[in-house]
């Protein structure tokens, strides 16, 4: 019997960083979240407690808030290039670098349609994150948004469904499909507006929402894809998670009224989970 | 020895109920989470197990969910006063009613500058909240905004404070004020429009927050809460809870740098706490 | 109409603080959170943002931080006894010092009947807390316990309750009875092992719920407080908060199977809630 | 260009499910929460709306709580086992099931060193997990332990390793090494007494932490993993995830004082983040 390390990682998480980029007349706000992983030939810290080939966690915590000084001045992605080449090119023991940023999103405050120079508020629950990946083959940029909460009243059915011994839910041309929805995508190339693109898909993700015709979340899911493929052409893959924010009909029945999808019962557990990918070609 | 029973209060707590409200034209959205508590003459159901005077939290609940179809049209101050007078009226034993609600509030998507009539996106965190009591002396209606992430990159100091052997703080003419807003105040009527209200005093909260030359904390509460009784006849107290959510400079200089208000380590935890309430007299 | 200032404090929470106490034999690892909060004459700090009476809350974290080394070395509450009277004692401007104090449970690791001399692992959520005020009256300690989570699976009932047009519960004399207990209580004396104390008061505490013949949550929380009352005389009061965890029978009939108080659907939400304070004349 | 579905799945998350098993002397209460998740062919779902091979996740839940009536008598594995088999059994479009079971653990209250036939405790945060797969190869197990948090005092040193520009962190031959540890190993048998296997993992992950001179996280992780696969030759595989929760020294030098590893600030963020997989060749 053999005993031996296998896939590893180690870095620092949740590396919490607000910067004032001060321009002329305004200051722009930015507050993100950082998280480094190296993966790379660290069998002798794991079996021997051999550290010489350890870049501390504190220490890279360290470089990214020097490093923003100079390099966190637009899309989260563009920073996240800058650290993957540093730690790559200053740790040959390193074979992969995984940079993970979530940025809490802001907006002006607006008085009398009039942007104020220095005074925000928070977009909400939304983030805007990004995952760059640098191997021996290159750079891997996987966008994302995450806790986009969205919902429709109607235009969303399920039925025709399979039935068996344990089927009760009633089939429906007509119910409110809610979801707290996450969804990543992959660009095929490094030299984008990526701040522009995430609002461009975000867009287009809520459009195909708000208008399809729901046969089931999964039916929802792919048009949702699909249609961000065939409008993006800086995207080859977009992986979504939705799960199913249940608004279940109150029995109002039973005191003798009608409920004609009016009053719901709003559940968090349990849930419907539905993923999928949708990929070109 | 005489041990007796003191204080009391019982009921059902994160009533949450949704409800398409249907217009000719689109559909609207409400989500709330509703609260009942019941004051009164339990003394027995105590002291000796006696339910007789009970009406147990499951039937609360379904009042709720019932009376929200006829009841639930505008306002949740609106709807809450309904609940309350329905609770004091049907329980003679009960001596105070209170209704917490708590709305989640959603906005209409938008494309092409055109709302849509029945896809809606989540505002974010922030909520409104209403605590409707009834008792012997009438309804008070104490309404309030929760979880108003808000922050401002300049027009914030911070000096001339105590020093004793503890002190390490610098004094600050220019740092970041950031702060997870809660502010409850009390309506002196029930004939409003308190959706209305909602809006005009979270404007006035926020334009306060911007333009005030900010000394402390408690400085800017209180010139919040000043402008707002100032401004609002119909709001005589304004509590307010603002936790500072502290952005710290980052020691550049140990790497040669300089920092000049640029980069900070965000933190959640420890927080300073601010807490203040303005009144009329 | 005159504007003015009414209650306010401030101070610092979340002040995260452990400590290694360092026996010949062992160490001792503590874990706790301290939360200052300051009452006093700050209308200035707040009308005219004068900060000369302002103890900055990042000099009250320090004293926290060195005011651990000597003085916690025992109970919570007497290391929120010491911090009290420092922070009253100088600063004049102060009428009134709460320290809130919320311990993290741990035990030693246990291997083959021995403990462990410096490995622990967490209790769980369960916390002490303790609340210790200090004004020119003199020191009150609140002190309590924290999600302390607790069922029994019999020995609990609810019937003969109002019935109305809503009520849809059905009465029952075996259900399960779950809680996330919360209780605070208030010692008579400032002279006291209250390590020890928790502990018994949690026995006891846990003694009553165990072994009550329940009728209702109202029911056994008025036993456990007399109970506690009539077993420790340094006790004057107690206040518990017993949300009810409501685990719901699942209809096995729709499925021809019978459901003898087997299944539940455990739920979170909506739940009971029951509060209530009981005191010695 | 085409576009077209690649790795889909669905299902029912967070079936919270709790059981009285009833035994002559006592009752034995069990929670767990359950999520069920089919891959297969669902196609035609996402690109047609076509729900004909598509078990609602409605349904899923009736029957994971219709079959613990009968099924869920003893470890979460064997219940999961059931699970995958009807599931995969009943419908031919699937090509995996996935089943998830977490258990929420509880003991029972004692009581002058008897156990009390029906009150139980939570034993806290930590969860005995397991996920369960069954495709065209057979039926895998995996194991878990969530949310073990444990620490020492000592034993624990990080030293020799990678200096740079953004160095600052100072070497130590002794600081405090916590840990909110998450664990998960794969048996290579399912004829096992698995709450057993669970109390004995548990057991030993513990004991090798608790007496290993650590030289960094990634020295005890991989200690702990390869003891276990030494002891238990059930266990083929093992996954660690051990978050560093920093306790960071607090800076009494700058009062005058002494910090002898005495006073730790406790914090959550940025945290080191070491993961790593030890297998049996």
């Amino acid at each position: 019997m053999k005993i031996r390390l296998e896939k590893n990682a180690y870095g620092k998480n949740a590396i919490n960083l607000s910067k004032i980029i001060r321009h002329n007349d305004n200051h722009e706000f930015r507050q993100i979240s950082v998280s480094v992983a190296l993966e790379g030939d660290f069998d002798t810290a794991h079996t021997e407690g051999d550290n010489s080939k350890i870049l501390p966690t504190d220490t890279q915590k360290n470089t990214v808030y020097a490093m923003a000084k100079e390099h966190f001045t637009s899309g989260i992605e563009d920073f996240g290039i800058i650290l993957c080449r540093h730690f790559k090119k200053n740790n040959p023991q390193v074979s992969k670098v995984r940079i993970e940023i979530l940025e809490h999103l802001y907006r002006r405050m607006h008085f009398n349609g009039r942007e104020h120079p220095h005074a925000y508020i928070s977009r909400g629950n939304e983030k805007h994150t990004s995952l760059i990946e640098q191997d021996e083959s290159g750079i891997t940029i996987t966008s994302g948004i995450r806790d986009l909460l969205i919902l429709k009243t109607t235009d969303s059915a399920f039925k025709d469904y399979i039935r068996d011994e344990f089927t009760t839910l009633k089939e429906t041309d007509d119910r409110i499909f809610a979801t707290n929805c996450e969804a990543t995508w992959t660009y095929n190339t490094i030299y984008l507006d990526f701040t522009k693109q995430y609002e461009m898909v975000r867009e287009n993700l809520l459009h195909t929402f708000a208008f399809h015709k729901s046969l089931s979340v999964q039916h929802t899911l792919y048009a949702m894809g699909e249609e961000l493929l065939q409008k993006n052409e800086n995207i080859n893959q977009i992986s979504m998670v939705m799960p199913n924010k249940h608004h279940i009909l109150f029995n109002l029945g039973q005191f003798g009224m009608e409920n004609n999808n009016e009053i719901f019962i709003a559940t968090d557990e349990p849930f419907g989970y539905i993923t999928g990918t949708v990929t070109r070609e």
